[in-house]
């Protein structure tokens, strides 16, 4: 059982209102893949520039992340840099030097089209699309997307997300992709265009399943302190689909769980700077949040709840 | 058992991007009385004019509300104009006339200070613990708020949140209150503030609970269409002190299962203008979305997740 992880690996700066990081290790591709490595194999797809360093190659070596595909391509790592507003929940986006992503052309590496999940980061929808379509039986692949795309390559998304098990998008994309302020019609909007399950991720609130036939809704976990939210779509999509990695089937029931999951190392996520948490993050830990995420969702059934 | 209800009853005119609606029936305790008249008897303590229509007084009386303490005084009844944005998450305050609200000193009527539960919905603080105090054994009794009085009686509204048992308040007076853009900091100031059990209403997102020893968190009802959105946490609260008046002890499970009768109310509150979908609801209706809301939120404990 593998995970393959497609996208960016970028070199991030960022600040928010109370501290600030240069050169750190960003990417939603690196999120992502450093959140699936809490539970399964995961594989990297992903290009860098002459100048990534040994140092944050090391970090993802560490977390037994298969790098036969992050190549190294002439000329620049992605950088992105960005500025959070006091609440945390908006930010400025200071600049974006795309570099080695401009022209990157994913190629698979020998026996990779056999990973039995995916997850196809924010890029170009028709790189995902053949991500996709090169992998020989995967279990399920999940496809993410961010504003540009939706402003700029509507139709091939609207295509490759046909062609994915699960769609992530925020809630802001949802109501862009979908057109109408409700979030319940945006995931049916995005159902009907042919997704079979769509992730709405809904920030400190949580985040929402939708499928033809379930509805599942996960509370944000309530963190008192957060450091930076960078990547939490990301590690939450690596942690959904690094969980469904390891299952037998993928039933709703283990849907719902691998969204749990997903919450619960995305909470983590946003604890350090870019995916610094990611780095030292255990697996125990996880198990102990998806507890409490339990504990404090549960309530009585119905048939236990009338006098 | 009986829900004692005191505050404002309105008469409103209210605007949304689909629709307009003018000599509404509203106010805050007319909506929290109308949700909790589905589970309980009621008991409104509340003043209006000589202009407050035989119309909209047999609409509470058709619930079985009972409005000895519903004073007629000389004067207007209290009026509210309001223009709901697109996206019904805020809105402009057209106007606000006070009316007979300015000057309204409540008085119990007779026998009403053995009400079994209590709602103060906004009002000034001080009227608010007088009604509290004049109370002689209420199990449960519940004080929420508005910005005007944080802003301009907060040291009166912090003693009363320490008299009661449950405090009330959405997610941006939270904030305001704790000076914090934490919701889980928010709450937990409230706590240290005195608050023995303190409801955050997040609209669409839900409501979270906290008291000393829990913290529960209910997700939003994924409605479709949002016809307005007002009175949807007076009907919360409504909802809230209308279940747990019926119950045997009021134990952490039931204030669970309260907030999800809450959460269920409310979200029927915003598929009408004002409270005009509260004047048509039957349990039925209402048992049936704690049954979706469960079904939506289930997912299995930790010890089941496991390999």
């Amino acid at each position: 059982m593998t995970l393959l992880v497609a996208g960016w690996v970028a070199i991030d700066e960022i600040e928010t209102p109370f501290a600030k990081v240069k050169n750190s290790l960003g990417g939603s591709a690196t999120c992502a893949a450093l959140a699936g490595a809490l539970f399964t194999d995961v594989r990297l797809l992903a290009a860098v520039g002459l100048d990534f360093s040994a140092e944050h190659r090391a970090s993802l070596e560490r977390k037994a992340i298969d790098l036969a595909g992050l190549t190294t391509e002439p000329g620049e790592t992605s950088r992105w840099g960005c500025r959070y507003h006091y609440d945390m929940n908006s930010r400025d986006t200071l600049y974006t030097v795309v570099g080695v992503n401009e022209n990157w052309q994913p190629v698979l590496p020998a026996g990779w089209e056999h990973s039995t999940t995916a997850f196809l980061a924010a890029g170009h929808p028709v790189l995902q699309r053949n991500i996709i379509q090169a992998l020989k039986a995967p279990a399920a692949t999940m496809v993410d997307t961010i504003k540009f795309f939706i402003d700029g390559a509507l139709p091939e998304l609207r295509e490759t997300m046909r062609h994915a098990d699960f769609v992530a998008v925020n809630e802001s994309e949802a109501r862009e992709l979908a057109r109408t302020p409700s979030i319940a019609k945006a995931g049916r909007a995005l159902l009907a265009g042919g997704a079979k399950g769509v992730l709405i991720k809904l920030g400190e609130y949580g985040a929402a399943y939708l499928s033809g036939d379930d509805y599942f809704v996960a509370p944000g976990y309530p963190l008192e302190e957060v450091i930076d939210p960078t990547g939490a779509g990301d590690s939450f999509a690596g942690g959904f689909l690094g969980y469904l990695d390891t299952v037998r089937e993928i039933t709703p029931a283990e849907v719902r769980k691998a969204v749990i999951y997903a919450s619960a190392v995305a909470s983590f996520q946003v604890e350090g700077f870019g995916p610094s948490r990611m780095l030292t993050l255990r697996r125990d830990e996880v198990e102990e949040r998806y507890r409490e995420f339990r504990r404090f969702t549960h309530f009585e059934a119905w048939d236990e709840a009338i006098e």
